[in-house]
């Protein structure tokens, strides 16, 4: 028996990894059509729904990486970050330019806590589903 | 009495560190004087012994952030990767480009389950051997 | 209660998230007028003086991602670096090019070892002042 769960298993990647009590898992919008603004409002929404998955909340972020097509968009990502993440649960935060695949202007690399650990939790693992590509 | 394990200890980096359960890792090809696909395979070959060293194997990763030098290899990177990845046990992926040192295509920075907790394995703190340069 | 632990909160980031004795965080120069080795001395100074909030030092890194603004500052940084990882303690390491906020040469994402877990640490969850803007 494994101690690793995974949701939204695909032949590429998971939609979410937990072990430990450590989830770890990568957005990007679900529509790459829309602009920065609506690339990063997607992004948190998803990751909302993912913390959601496995009971956790934007409470329960411990570190989100932030890759931007472009670092100009990094007023829009800012404004919309700053409503989004709970006051006095702000993760560990890092944003650098990267070049993103063709459409996509924003990537975000989380790890979140599990509030019950991994092992106990009773999300079985082939729960959810994937939706990016 | 350290918790940490570290593997292949240089003045620079360690191949492997294990904490709590957890193995981080980085990978580049030992000869990036191959192309693209070439350096690709050899570090997913590479990730695959980093594993054995502490008694894990491909089904033990949890998350992978992939550095493309060049995006455009994406399609020979996924080629190789769907190949290699056992079905139903994807790790969390990212995949954006960053330019890599000279030579390098592709850099791989990677999170893994070790089987038995970080204090209670046996591999001695002093195994394996760095190649990286 | 929580178990999460978080260290210099602002409405963006924290300075530090401590989890399952695993901490999380990222530095960025306090002065970005500096060149890019009086920002390497920065960052690594900022380092240990984060570490010690938690009553760790530079032998409890974990993992260090580094993304420069221009890999050719890559020889000054390893040059500071060598010098600053004890011997014996060196974490797992990444070091790719990425374009950083105007001024900024050097981010380091950093990964560390607790050494009394999360839960445990007697760190009241409000100290430590957030220097990054």
């Amino acid at each position: 028996m494994t101690e690793i769960q995974r949701i939204g298993v695909t032949r590429r990647w998971s939609d979410v990894v937990i072990h430990h009590g450590t989830a770890y898992f990568v957005e990007v919008a679900d529509d790459p059509q829309q602009d920065a603004t609506g690339q990063v409002a997607q992004v948190l929404a998803q990751i909302d729904a993912r913390l959601a998955l496995f009971g956790s909340d934007r409470t329960d972020l411990l570190q989100v990486l932030i890759y931007l097509a472009d670092l100009s968009d990094g007023g829009e990502l800012n404004e919309l970050w700053d409503n989004w993440v709970p006051t006095g649960h702000a993760p560990s935060r890092a944003c650098v330019q990267a070049a993103l695949s063709p459409g996509y202007r924003v990537e975000m690399v989380i790890t979140a806590a599990v509030r019950q650990s991994g092992q106990g939790t009773s999300v079985p693992p082939d729960i959810g589903q994937s939706d990016r590509q």
